[in-house]
């Protein structure tokens, strides 16, 4: 596959799954200490990918869940922002300004954070309570892995999620089987980057747990990365504003995951294969899952959409505009 | 004014604040029964309008708040909705489809609703538990006015709003307030119109208890109505992703409001200012309102805005574009 290597990618999988007990060291003390509420803080894709974990949690406990723009909390605070919170933070590099700032905030407010983070010596992981490390090279599949380990190894001791020791030995095979996706998918995106490269303005839609998903992708590849423009849409909300730019020519890119808004994703689908000839429907339930039982598919949904879009459409997009990924104009190019 | 009435606008908002004694009244009756949160509940621009008070409440209050598309919670439910939990609905028309199907939802797992509805005798106030009559003609600001007095006021019997009185008091006078905005705005709204109204791609940007606005009229006005396309993204989250696709040519507009956001809003600025020519920043600290104390300003710059953009910047735009506001292909059109 381009610019693909298989062997580091399985390593990066077990060098994830091997913080297993770690994660799950840290959350028995998080249990032990007690939490009212959770907090996702960060920015970009990191928080990106814990709203799709967020809508998960919202159906399976009773502990509230919130999310937060780092830059802005830290403006606002948040009255169910206390010390009984437990506040949730992500950077690769372990420096990502805002995600570093509203750390050292939570620090002088004694909130406690957790954090996925890369580098182990980092302002970041300085500023937090307990780290997971990241170390994977990248892979947006093995944060949501960690998370995963660490979200749901809290709601076992609530009683909320007994099948974790299942769900927990179940995805060490998701690295391969979400090789396999990519290896399904590889020749899909090869098509879709190909046929769309040069479109201008793209309209990208899923919701609930795949919403963060698209948001990545349209967001934080297409237009950071390509300097594509896109509209980002939830299914609900394609209905009230964005479906009047739906036309013949308009490419529209869905994005189905396999929980219990697949009904309104269906509507939009419906909907847009009467009104546009370029519609691209990117569904989870195409790609297999050996060896993990199928009720949990819906939560591993957005590893597989992770794995096919942010890694190998991406990389197809790449290839066609031939602009580096890693051109930016303004981004961690200077201060601003 | 073009396509305005000041009779009408001045009468519309007499009749939103003679409904303060019966609002106060529904208020007294939902905190005599108690509530444990509180959930908006409703789509398009219904939703959008809550997402500010959302932001506002974040800020002063014990009371968890949540929001949520109409047409996903009855698919999922949500782990903190149950017969303790307060819902908060809005449709002018009465019969919006999916906020008519959740209030139905509502009401068959017992939980209470209270509703601002523009019609009586209509399906929603039927599944309601109270209604809030929404009498005006038009005018986003007189569903804030309406929203402000329910939550303020239960909020008041909680001690988190002892200025309730005075605050209600002074919104008497915001409907002239809003028409002096609506005055001095209108010939910017003409211009803004003239400059940009062929520019079938703009970036909106705004934070905290200005995003509703932002997506309200990128999305429902300039989307749903001018068929123009948009990007609409928060302050902070400009900075991880959108910032990429600014260029001197490309219209970007920012709404600054006058809460602690305003921080980030500037950074959006400072930014803007060297990379675009097109930039228009729409700062509702431009707006005096008379007789109204500073302090509630950052509560009411969402009206200002909406008044400025839903009504005068709309009209100017279909001026110049000569698309007529009510011209759907799909909206409302036949059943999808």
């Amino acid at each position: 596959m381009l610019n693909f290597d298989e062997k580091v990618y399985l390593k990066n999988g077990e060098i994830t799954y091997e913080t297993r007990e770690q994660i799950e060291q840290i959350a028995q003390k998080i249990h032990e200490e007690g939490f009212k509420n959770i907090f996702f803080i960060s920015v970009g894709g990191s928080i990106a990918i814990m709203w799709p974990i967020q809508e998960i949690l919202k159906q399976i406990t009773e502990i509230p869940v919130y999310a937060e723009q780092a830059a802005e909390i830290i403006l606002t605070g948040h009255k169910q922002l206390t010390k009984d919170s437990l506040v949730i933070m992500a950077s690769k590099s372990g420096n990502t300004k805002e995600t570093v700032a509203a750390a050292e905030w939570c620090q002088e407010n004694n909130y406690r954070v957790v954090s996925l983070v890369g580098k182990e010596e980092s302002p970041l992981a300085t500023a937090s309570n307990w780290i997971i490390p990241n170390l994977a090279k990248n892979g947006v599949e093995f944060e949501y892995m960690q998370l995963f380990l660490l979200l749901f190894k809290l709601l076992e001791y609530r009683g909320e999620f007994p099948d974790y020791s299942k769900f927990a030995d179940q995805i060490k095979t998701l690295p391969e089987n979400l090789l396999r996706a990519k290896e399904k998918f590889d020749p899909i995106a090869d098509e879709i980057a190909r046929k769309y490269y040069k479109e201008n303005y793209n309209i990208w839609i899923g919701s609930g747990e795949m919403w963060g998903e698209v948001y990545l992708f349209s967001m934080c590849i297409l237009e950071e990365m390509q300097w594509i423009r896109t509209k980002a849409v939830t299914s609900a909300e394609f209905f009230h504003g964005t479906l009047e730019l739906v036309e013949k020519d308009v490419p529209v890119f869905l994005v189905k995951g396999e929980g219990k808004r697949r009904e309104s994703d269906n509507r939009v689908e419906q909907f847009c294969r009467q009104f546009t000839d370029k519609l691209t429907v990117i569904d989870t339930k195409d790609y297999e899952l050996k060896g993990i039982d199928d009720k949990f598919r819906w939560i591993l949904a957005p590893t597989i959409s992770t794995t096919i879009l942010v890694d190998r459409l991406a990389q197809h997009y790449q290839k066609y505009t031939g602009h580096d990924m890693e051109d930016y104009r303004y981004y961690r190019q200077f201060a601003y």
